[in-house]
This record gives structure tokens, sequence and C-alpha cells, in this order.
């Protein structure tokens, strides 16, 4: 639905008051402990978008989210996708104002018990400071945030200080189908000004980040395909071209003896950040020792001239993630196997297009045949960098809320992670696209024990509240809508 | 036990003499009918020695087989392994003439009728000329013709023209590991002179072939580890060494562009055929067109200044059968794996060592080390390479029983496969081995609808009475025990 048939128009009250913003965060103070109650109720659904046995509790937990947001005044509903719905619900009390899209997922990895977790992942449970539950902090958890400023926003002044819109997604662990289609539909009807998307890490527990950029993907098979059949190594072995090395092959050219992606022209568009820029990220993001900590490694390996974390987030990259073909489970098969496939994923930085690095590949790969192996690649999936302007005002009002709730000024960090409706909303809809999340690194996101603590859930309540009203100030023609 | 407590001495008679061989190729002729049905008794015990959910099968396989052996007047037994049974079926009741080992399996590969079988794997079944079961060829029919030869000898001279030992083992599709175990023990005591192993293809259906050499192997595997735990490549790719490419990079660099293996001092040993031994192999083996159309291929790969067929016989080769490690199934995961780990085995030419091949690989690997990844090699099987001189008596004198049972001189070829027994004898109790077999290599032998060309295996048996007789011609000093 058009955005202008969902603004009821109001009286114009200065909502975004600081007296205003006081009364909502009483507000959220005194309900704090029924908004955790209420997300408990929330987590309790094993929305495991990615199993079909899961998808009738995928859907009711869309239906519980669309429901409580239309008790909260919002025009809420679910929209049909060809996968799982999108909850969609708006509010566009304030004309004039900037309209803000909120994108969450309320779609969770898969769980199971027998992974590790110290309470079943479906039972909610409290344990210290932190919420443990499948989901509690991604995405639940952090999108629950965003609703409960709404909340105390409406009980309080009755309204909000700006427009808004939450698109909350159920497929974003398995791909974002329905969202991207939507959003290539029906996205520039959405009126939105800006984007807030809150489905990444904090630096740390005290320390608040927002994310400036984010890596693409490129996800690609390449597959070679020898002899008709499986051959016996013993009859054949040493006449004819195994597509296991052939492929073994490719693998191995795809980086140079420096480390360094070696198909031509790969590194041709990436972007490079300004001197000052990069001292300011390699002061903001984890050095070396932690990155390797947290991999569990004692030496580190890439491109030389720049640190672990530059490698992940301002560099590209490709990794290999399995090899198909032939037998390597237990013992021995004698096979020289008639295919063989690599699944694999670039990792592309800003300024990097994924259709051009897709031809730079194929022509590589063209350019050095075998006899008796033919290649064959497939693209599986394509997803741009996202780049945020770090002086953009909507980024500047986010920033300043959490300092305000944080006590702290968030750091500017970048991610080497991909986020295809981050992509879409920066690019396609042209939207500043604020990347501001409330997770630790250790909250478990895709692992066992997933928690969320409650502390920094409340203080993200606390900087959406501000956040809403830090943007009311901005004029829709400010936020660089193009 | 002991060979000398075996033998049974009786009055010395020729045997070997025109008339003793026509008597039993006229019982023979007589019998053929009755032979092809106790070989489809044989045959329909599922003797799937790899699966144990067969156990009970194989075993009652092995004892039918011992009762029948008993039954012709060897004293036969089960001897007991760590395994399967072997059966062991001794005539000793020709002193001072030489004792010729016969080897064969009674085990086979496993079968399932929904693979493509025209008929029931194990009801055996009469179509045209030939007997289609699993094992029909590989290796029941080749071993009953050797069994109904020595009765057709038992039943009308009522002796045989040499001392015999019967040798047939249950776990030759799973690595021989009792049979490799017995002979290390008893090898020796076995008093054998010759050995004679028919579990291999004819050159085709009209012309018997002799193989006068099979390659060895060393099977492999290569695991490279890398973090200590699955990363995700968004958050990772670019800064660790990827198990998986570290491990496609030692599989490329197996061989070099120009198709040789690149390993230092890899063909320091290989035996190199006089030209004129290697211009009758061209001739008798097959042509690149034939090996191509096998291998259903428009294009061979390898070594440069050899044929395919030299390639696969003469020269030792490596090839990697299977990749594991990280994700290759449907969709994508986007991980940089804990671990990859390739299952490789060289096929080693006349000459080659597995153990010193194996130190040459160990070294090879350790001189690229790559940081943040620790790689490790463990060997999975090694076996010999076996040669035959053809000069041999004994390779004569079954050469002259096959050329008179075909009409057709035998052909002298070379396999590229590996058969860790005959390498035992050979090497180890230094016995001339006789590779005469009788299968087609259209006959299935891995494969559904697995067959016995039936006037192929008459001429088998006639083959194998002509044999007996003519190796009682040689005295044991000449057959080369050492």
């Amino acid at each position: 639905m058009p955005s202008a048939a969902l603004a009821r128009p109001r009286p114009r009250t200065d909502a975004a008051s600081v007296d205003g913003v006081q009364a909502a965060l009483a507000y959220a103070r005194a309900n704090g402990g029924r908004f955790v109650e209420e997300l408990k109720a929330l987590v309790r659904f094993p929305s495991v978008g990615s199993e079909p046995a899961h998808a009738a509790e995928v859907r009711r937990c869309a239906a519980w989210l669309a429901a409580h947001l239309d008790s909260l005044g919002l025009r809420a509903r679910l929209v049909e996708t060809s996968g799982h719905p999108l909850v969609r619900a708006d509010w566009r009390g304030a004309p004039g104002r900037p309209t803000l899209l909120v994108y969450g997922h309320y779609d969770v990895q898969p769980a199971d018990a027998a992974d590790g977790w110290h309470s079943p992942p479906f039972e909610p449970t409290l344990r210290g400071d932190a919420l443990y539950g499948r989901g509690a902090s991604d995405d639940k958890g952090q999108l629950w945030a965003h609703v409960k400023a709404v909340e105390s926003w409406l009980r309080t002044a009755g309204r909000l200080p700006v427009n808004l819109v939450f698109l909350f997604e159920g497929e974003e662990e398995s791909g974002s189908g329905g969202m991207l289609g939507y959003l290539a539909r029906r996205g520039p009807s959405l009126g939105a000004d800006a984007a807030v998307i809150s489905d990444m890490p904090m630096r740390d527990a005290r320390t608040p980040a927002i994310t400036l950029s984010m890596r693409g993907t490129l996800g690609m098979e390449i597959e070679v395909r020898g002899p008709s059949h499986d051959l016996h190594s013993g009859i054949f072995g040493g006449a004819v071209a195994n597509p296991l090395h052939v492929l073994s092959d490719l693998v191995a050219r795809l980086h140079g003896d420096d480390g360094r992606v070696a198909i031509p022209g790969f590194y041709d568009a990436v972007a490079l950040l300004p001197p000052a820029e990069r001292a300011a990220l390699r002061r903001a993001g984890p050095d070396d020792a932690e990155m390797l900590r947290e991999a569990g490694l004692s030496a580190g390996w890439g491109e030389p001239g720049w640190t672990e974390y530059e490698r992940t987030t301002l560099r590209p990259s490709v990794d290999v993630h399995g090899i198909a073909g032939g037998y390597a489970g237990d013992g021995v098969k004698a096979v020289i196997p008639t295919r063989a496939a690599a699944k694999l994923s670039f990792r592309l930085a800003p300024g990097q297009d994924p259709a051009r690095v897709e031809r730079l590949v194929r022509r590589w790969v063209a350019a050095t045949p075998v006899p008796g192996a033919r290649v064959r690649v497939r693209t599986l999936s394509r997803a741009r960098p996202v780049r945020v302007d770090a002086r953009h005002p909507a980024v500047a009002a986010a920033a300043g809320a959490a300092r305000a709730a944080f006590g702290r000024a968030p750091v500017f960090v970048r991610s080497g992670g991909t986020l295809p409706v981050a992509a879409v909303l920066s690019a396609d809809l042209g939207l500043p696209v604020v990347l501001m999340g409330f997770a630790l690194r250790d909250d478990g996101m895709h692992a066992p024990d997933e928690k969320m603590h409650l502390p920094i859930f409340h203080r993200a309540v606390e900087t959406s509240i501000r956040m809403l009203a830090a943007m009311s100030r901005l004029s829709p023609s400010r936020t660089g809508r193009r």
C-alpha cells in the first residue's frame, strides 16, 4: 500500500521535545521487566525459517508479531512472499517529518539441544543478567528493542517523532528471498528517508558501534567434468585428467604466492580508504591478536600490508567452502571421479561489483583449458557491498542517541560480512542505512547458548527512543534521499 | 599345518601323460553342464565380504566351498583370520613334483538390484551364452574353473600331475587382511613352487592374456588443520589460511605442468622396459582410442612420450579420490573449515618401493609450510608392484596350456591395477606368479549385470587341466624358488 494512504494526519506537536524523550524513557524504565517477558514469548517460537518442519511456527511467530504491533497502534499486517511472510507495520502520523524504515528478522538459526545448550533453545531462560534462547540476540532481541521504543513513545506522547515502517522478515538466515523481492517491487513506495538495521555486534559490552561498510558476496560453484563415469585409478591412473586435480589446480591458482587473489583485474575497483580513516579503523577494530584468538590460530595469512581486521573488511577475499566429487569417507575407493565441484564465495570490498567480478572469474577459468576436462561456472548468489557515509545526519543522529544511552560514543567499524537487504536499501533505494547492532560478539549468534545481555537490551531501547527523537529533527530533504 | 604333514606318498604314475590329459578333458566335457550348475550354487551365496550384514553368508559360502573340495578328495578346511575365513585345500600326493598354489577369492562386490541389474544379482541366470550374477566372473567363475580342472584329474587319473594347494579368501574386495597375514606367517610352510592367480580379464573373448606386471599402491590421506573451529568466511575471509586452499595447493603441485608427478625423486627407481618389450606391449595392449573409448573421453592427459596404456602400466601415477572438509552439499555454507583432508593413492611402477615413495612424499609435504596450517600425512595402504619373468618355465607352461585350449597364443600384457597378494607371493615368497585371468573386460566385474561367458569358462577348465600337466613336467628346482 502506498505510503500516502497510510498517513493519518494529526495535530503536530513537539513530540521530540526533551520532555517527550524523558517521558518515553521513564515509561521504558517502568516497563522494562514486561518488555523482557514479552521478548521471552517471542523467543519461545521455534521460528527456524530454513527448516520446512518449522514453517507453521514461523508463521505463528509472524502473526504474533503483527498482532502485537497492531495492539500498539501501528497499521500492521503480514505480507505474503514466495517463502515466509514479512511483517510490515506502519505509523504515518507525522506528515512533513522524515520516515524511518526499521528492518529486522524474526527467523532464527537452527538449534539442537544436543549441540551443547545449557537450557533448551526455545525455552528462554534467565541466567545472570542474560536471557538465553535461540534468537535472543539474532535478531529477536534487537528488533524488540525498537518495537519497545516505539511503544514507549506511543504510550506517552501518543505519537512518534517520525513516520515509521517496521519491516521484519522470516528468511534472513536463508537468503532473504521474499524481502529482496518485496523491496524491489515496493521499496520506493515505502517513502523511507533512512533505514536502521540492528543485527550485528557492538564493539564490546560498553561500547556501541556503527558499521560503515559491509562486504558483498559472489557465491559460485566451479564444476569440472571428466570421464563419462567413475574410473578405476588402477586401470586409468596417469592417462586421464582427474577432475579433482583440475579443480584443485583452479583453487590453488585463485591466490598468488603473495596471498593476493590472482584473478586479473580483481582488485581494480576496490575503494581505498583515506589514511586518516584507515588509522581510525585500526584503532576502532580488533587487533591481530584478538582476531587470531577468536579463530584459534597462532598465525594469520593473507594479503601483505594489511592487518587481519583490514584484510577482512577493507579488502576482498575468496574462500572455498567444500569440494564434492569421488569418495572421501571411511577407507579408500580408488576412483577417478567423473566430476568434481567446489562451492566458493568471494567477499567483495566496497567499490567492487559482483557482476563485473563474475565476468572476470569466468574469463580466468576459461583461459586455462585442460584436455579431457570441461569446466563450468555457476553463480549461486550475488550481493553488493554496502558503504555508509559517516557524515550523514542520520548516522550522526543514531550516534548521538547511542552516546547518550551508553555514556560512550559509538566507534565506527566495518564488517566483512554481507547483508543483501542493506545493499538493496542503500544502492537501489538510495537510503542512508544506519547499521547499529546491540549483540555482543560472544552472544552465540549462530551457536549454542545464544543470549541477549539484558542491561544492553534496556540501553538499546533507550538508544532507539532517543534516535527516533533525533531523526525527527532532520528534515526529509536532509536525509540524502535520491 | 606344515606341508610335510600333508604329503601322502603314492606310487608314482605318469599322470601327466597325453592319455591322462585327454581323459581329464573328456570328463570335463561330459560334466560341463553340471560344472555350471554348481557354479550357480556358488554364485547364489551373497558373500559380500565388505558388508557386515552379510558376514554369515560369507562364512556359509566358505563352508560350502571347503565341503565341496573335501568331497573331491582334497584335505580342505577353513582357516580363521581376523576377518572372514580362508578356505585352504591341499593335495600332496605327488612327492618330488612341484607344488602349485592356486589363489582365488570367494567374496564379491556389493550388488544392489536397483543399480540396473536385469536379473537379481544373487539369482544366477543364464542369458545367451553367459551366466549372470554377482561374482560370476569376479572371482567365483575363475576359481571354479581351477576346482573343476582338479576334479577332472582326480576323477579320471585318481591323482593330480602336481602337488596343489588352493587358497581362497573372503576379503579380496576389502583389503585381503586375513590372507596377507596368513601368507606372512605360514607362506613358506606351504612349500609352493609357483602360484597361479586367475582374477583379471583376457585381452578379448578369443585371446587369452598373461599379465607380466602390476602396479603397486601407496594409499595416503593428507590432512590440513587450520582454525580451531569452522569460521565464518565473512568475518575471517582473507585473514586466515583456508585448509581447503592449502590442501588444493598440495594436490595441484603433485603434478608439474608437463603432467609428470612433481615430487622430487619420484621416478628414480622406475624400471625401464627394453625397447623390444615396450614395442611388444604396445602391440598387445589397447591403443589410445580404445582406452579413451572405455573412459568416455575425447582426450587423454599425462606424462608426455608414453601411450595411454603405457602411462597406466609402465609408469607410476597419483590420483586423489576425494576431498573432505567444509560443506559441499546443497546451497552454500559460508565456512572456512577447521580441517580438510584428501584421500589419494599412488600407483607404483615396477622398481618403485612404497616405503621409499612414502618418505619422498612426507619430505615433499613438509618442505612448504603455510602459516596457520598444520599438515599431517597418514599412510593407509602399501602394496608393492609385481613383476613376472616372461621366460619363466611356469609362465611358459601356462601359456602353452592356454594356447592349446583357446587355439591362440596368449598375449603378454601389463596391468595398472594392484594385487597385494601377488606382491607377497612374488616378493616375499619368491614364487613365480602366473597372472592369467578368464574374465572379459565387459564382464561387469564391479558393475551391474556381472557375468561369466560360459564358452570361456569351459576353455578355462581345459586350460587349467592342461596347465596342471605342463607344470608337472617342471622339476621343483626349475621353478626358480629362492
